[in-house]
């Protein structure tokens, strides 16, 4: 089986699959009297092709055993997709260049600080959490149209995800 | 000075001024081979009024001395607004029918797994934390146009927000 390890997620290794939506690094200003700090617009909501909405929805994330047994992958031809843990709780990212090639995958540990918004057509893995009931938010589209494709793995071709 | 007292959210009490963004009481249905459970759809991002767009931000939030002194309501005409804490801390909000009417104001304990999507034209307070540097995930519009009024208080009409 083969083995991918995950690096530690940063906004430039992860520029060619969208965005990481995290204060650490982005540029910001005071609102409210004072009283907070604005990161304003981290990620690009691209929901709105052919008659598409922003869609905001609460997963409940369960963890898998080690190591991740890696049989799909999936993107989103009408529409971006982000993730943003909603505890302070590190959490693991798979995106794809190439979905046939295995040398294009890339693994990334984030913090529980970090989301990420996966553009539109961004091949990467449903959603991997590290501990039991785990709380993300999600922004992504709804609307007319097939927006899920699914690439499904031969047995002898499932990856190995290392936590 | 009038006090206001919070009474605790929920999604009945919120109704006329939006959503709430809990998993609690929401539908759900499975996904990700049996690993996720997704809330699908909890809010309506209000947003594309007049060539606008979804902005998705990070708020880091200071806490006010309590009482709170409300010296403003705001409101955004041309979309709505939500806020999501990130991380498991309760938080309040102040709303109100008639931003003149001082019996028309509810204010809201929200627990740290209740996120808040204000619609649009509704009256509320700019954000409410109990605890220093309190993260948030606001998802409002970006575009054309003027999209905040706000209304300050005279000196004698400012209110105490209990907490």
């Amino acid at each position: 089986m083969t083995r991918i390890f995950p690096e530690p997620l940063t906004r430039e290794a992860f520029r060619p699959f969208g965005e990481v939506i995290e204060m650490a690094g982005a540029a910001h200003y005071t609102i409210n009297q004072g009283f907070t700090e604005r990161f304003n617009d981290l990620a690009f909501a691209d929901v709105a092709m052919e008659g598409g909405a922003t869609n905001v929805s609460l997963f409940l994330g369960q963890p898998r055993p080690a190591p991740i047994e890696i049989r799909l992958m999936e993107r989103h031809p009408l529409g971006s997709q982000a993730f943003i843990p909603l505890q302070d709780r590190p959490w693991l990212v798979l995106v794809a260049g190439d979905v046939h090639d295995a040398a294009s995958y890339r693994a990334f540990t984030c913090t529980g600080q970090q989301g990420v918004n996966y553009a539109r057509n961004v091949w990467h893995h449903p959603l991997l959490v590290l501990d039991a009931d785990s709380r993300f938010l999600i922004i992504d589209r709804k609307g007319p149209g097939n927006n899920l494709e699914e690439v499904w793995f031969a047995e002898d071709k499932v990856l190995g995800l290392s936590v």
